[in-house]
């Protein structure tokens, strides 16, 4: 029988004619303003965009906003934790296209007294000016990962915490990884633990603190640099992109761009032993977190079979294998058995 | 007498010593994680970062964000000017440098129904989704300038629009200019009016619609463009800068950045004629408006008198002139008689 409650995974509804899902969104903004490029730009559609920089490197861009009360809270995570935040799951982007990140952006909306609430338990200090010792603890977080900022802009937001950061990479030509280079045939793999942010999370929600590693999934992701490097490396590795949205999901970017399907083992997905034990006590379904939880900014690549032992001495987990597309069925995941029918998705904040 | 009331202009309250304004905040970022660039790349302290590009061009990267609330209010913007200005304000500052722009990254957070709420006239509707005509209008305005998209980020935001976008340009290397290139003798110029803008959110606050110039400067401001590439191509311009937090205090930036003093002529500054009918009709100080309004995305720069004709003939407005700095007086603004002793500043959100 199927493991996974098709209920609770996929509450997906038919959209209205008039309205946009965030991937519609995306679709939309690429095909009014992501056209006009030089032929040797690659703007919207992988992990970063591309452009030409030194001779045989390439220049990599990527952007992603966290919004107080979408992606955080004040209560639960500190300033120190949200500035490794903001920047890893940018960082991430760049590891998941084989570079290293050379320089960042930072822009951030603040609340006037923005260090004073979360102690008070109330929506705003009544006093103007952003509390020192935030601002120190956010940018010893955000500096921890030694790349420097280049730029940056700080405005007052009346609604709460804004952070938009633009992440640079460099890349070299001959390492770049992308979506759209899955190939039939090919294994499947992560290179960390899948659903422990996701487990943090529910843990908080729950009010459920005996798990550390969840939390630390949660508040200070680790981005997969160095693994993404030693996978760019790899001419064997064939596509590759973070995992933000849940592994599902994030496959399914990869088969389509690619033109392809996939079987996936739902045994085999790598569930931490902190999840499993939590998920076990609190009657949550680990499979379910790790396919559709988001938040947990491993790499998901596939690759050539030539190239198993290596992957595995990396530690890395191999979850799946890609296979033929019908010509209606790009895109497609068979989870085996009773899991078939499902269609996977990842998170839309829409 | 001194025309600018100071009791209303300055209304800076010293700071605590553990509160941060928004230009210490910008300093703590720097000193925390502006260090550690190669040696050719330029971060935190002008319009744009500078990185090296191809031989003899420089590339140009800067970030703004834009909240619901404190940059705009959904009831006095459409979706289309909304577009437009979120990218102008980027270009203004490739133009700054002397830059074309070459592509933007876009985050956008939105509340979920977000097209419905001005037509509803409450917070939020209760669909989710976003409206497909308002993010059409949002594209066509944003797209308007031709400058292509290559990145983005969509997110749910339950507080309101957050727009961040980061702008890329690029310049020929004898072109790019700094804010820290004035010169004592330098003459000072600005490209087009000051104070419209923030005239026309004056007018929109007292509930006053009868100059539509003023209301276009404000939602819809030009990136100078031409300006910039014209003046950046003059090697007798020496220092430029765009401004956006009043011309008072961003002269004050070049000054503080060059080492050098300025004298300004208030009898000077361009002031539409609309502002100065409105201005005169409803009692406010046009040349407080100008001085400190903010958002008029005009071009500020200083230059060899030698080239004085030719700035003249392109319609451009000298303001007054660089002098030599004391030791204790970089940044000084003098503006003649009774207003010589007053620290005009621009605009600080915290």
């Amino acid at each position: 029988m199927c493991s996974i409650p098709s209920g609770r995974v996929y509450p997906l509804t038919p959209m209205r004619s008039t309205k946009l899902g965030e991937f519609d969104l995306i679709e939309l903004i690429r095909r009014r303003a992501g056209t006009g490029l030089p032929a040797d730009w690659e703007g919207i559609g992988d992990d970063c965009a591309v452009l030409p920089w030194s001779s045989g490197e390439s220049l990599l861009l990527t952007t992603d906003m966290l919004v107080e009360g979408t992606h955080f809270r004040m209560d639960w995570t500190t300033p120190y934790q949200l500035g490794v935040k903001a920047l890893a799951v940018n960082l991430s982007d760049v590891a998941a296209m084989g570079g290293r990140p050379v320089a960042s952006l930072l822009a951030i909306g603040l609340p006037p007294g923005v260090g004073h609430r979360a102690e008070r338990g109330v929506g705003q200090g009544g006093d103007r000016g952003v509390e020192m010792a935030w601002a120190e603890e956010f940018l010893r977080g955000y500096s921890s990962f030694g790349v420097p900022l280049i730029g940056g802009d700080t405005t007052a937001s009346e609604n709460g915490i804004t952070l938009s950061i633009t992440a640079l990479g460099i890349v070299e030509n001959t390492h770049l990884k992308r979506r759209s280079g899955a190939q039939a045939g090919d294994l499947i793999g992560v290179t960390g633990w899948l659903g422990s942010a996701a487990g943090g999370l529910k843990a908080l929600q729950s009010g459920i603190y005996e798990a550390d590693s969840l939390l630390e999934a949660l508040h200070t992701p680790r981005p997969h640099l160095p693994e993404g490097a030693w996978l760019g490396a790899q001419p064997g590795v064939h596509a590759m992109m973070d995992v933000s949205d849940g592994v599902a999901g994030d496959l399914r970017h990869i088969l389509k761009a690619s033109g392809v399907a996939a079987q996936v083992d739902l045994e085999k997905l790598p569930i931490s032993s902190d999840l499993q034990r939590v998920a076990l006590k609190n009657g949550w379904n680990a499979t379910e977190l790790a396919l559709t939880g988001g938040e947990d900014y491993v790499l998901l690549f596939t690759f050539d079979p030539a190239l198993k032992q290596q992957i595995e001495e990396q530690g890395f987990t191999i979850i799946g294998r890609v296979v033929s597309a019908n010509a209606d069925t790009p895109g497609r995941i068979d989870f085996g058995g009773e899991c078939n029918g499902l269609d996977f998705r990842g998170y839309s904040h829409f």
